[in-house]
């Protein structure tokens, strides 16, 4: 198809569509003539995972960059895969190193230990969380890492369904890319949901009847 | 204190607490001459406030006065208040109408119902999720929404936990102010946990003994 079926497709404009060829996001199409190239329904699914992981998982372009090249790179162990993609798209989130972020970590590294948790050190998470921990503290919030506990068990659950899914999609491909999909709209899914609950548990006990 | 010495507890840069002044995020300080102000505690807690909300939450800046704004308002019935918070949280979320979203929130409601919720039929997270289906199906994996059924029996139960710490509160003041902090750090904690939880499951699943 022409850029325009692609862009009618996808519902993404042509400029956009232009931009992300640009800047190597959409691999390029196959060139028919001086002005024009083909596109396939590979480029129509790409274009739509990228728009989710900007739209949906609101990520930046250079960060969207990086979770594709680790898509389309093909020797990466499957237990690898979720390390890597979530390592790219929590980067932006990692705090400065300080001595109130090593507290907090030594925090994080007990509670994984008591779920019995089997965690790389260097996960980003970890410092994510820690990251969190300092800013409920300086909040004036202490005691919400408390809850961190009860996130687990509920966090546990949740994983066993999400790696279940996308164990049973088959080839390495679909996988990696139910991986990348899974991550971005479960989280929003889930931060979604949790407000719902917030919603129904406080209008039952706070509600009139 | 001064604007120097808050924006060194606070950490914050004194460019930076002149624009949220202007902007009307920060209240203004007691004034004591014509180029001086004095600001105290009330001034430091509602900075970091900002920080958080920014920082972890991402929130833009316009998005962050509506929710100081619901902070300020004295009037709000407590039961009431996760709802407006929760808005103007995700109002920058909330997708386009059309007809594949309308279906989509049928199967919303539908999981809402099988859960027996009670929830406002406006309330935006309903079209935020029936958005996440709709993308979930262009993106060719229409079952990651059946994994939503055990989103929601987690939800619940951190939801008890979080309003039960938000009810424990005290004061309304807190109990405001504990929402936007437990509603904005928690969904990053649980974003976080959510993909330790991940690696801890598929490492088990598909990792080397």
């Amino acid at each position: 198809m022409r850029i325009a079926e692609l862009s009618r497709q996808a519902d993404v404009a042509v400029p956009t569509i232009k931009y992300y060829l640009r800047e190597g996001l959409l691999p390029p199409g196959e060139r028919t003539n001086r002005n024009q190239a083909r596109y396939d329904d590979t480029h129509l699914r790409r274009l739509r995972l990228i728009r989710a992981l900007i739209d949906v998982g609101k990520l930046p372009v250079a960060t969207v960059r990086e979770v594709l090249a680790a898509l389309d790179e093909p020797d990466l162990p499957l237990h690898k895969v979720l390390g890597v993609v979530s390592a790219s798209l929590s980067e932006q989130r990692r705090p400065e190193p300080d001595d109130e972020l090593a507290a907090a970590r030594h925090d994080v590294d007990a509670l994984i230990a008591r779920h019995g948790w089997k965690i790389a050190e260097d996960t980003p998470e970890l410092d994510v969380l820690a990251g969190i921990i300092v800013s409920a503290r300086h909040l004036g919030h202490p005691h919400i890492p408390d809850s961190f506990d009860a996130y687990c068990d509920a966090a546990e659950s949740i994983a066993e369904v999400d790696v279940g899914y996308v164990s049973d999609l088959g080839s390495v491909e679909k996988v990696l890319e139910g991986v990348v999909v899974g991550t971005v709209l479960g989280e929003a899914a889930l931060a979604a949901i949790r407000r719902l609950a917030h919603q129904n548990v406080s209008a039952r006990r706070f509600g009139e009847p």
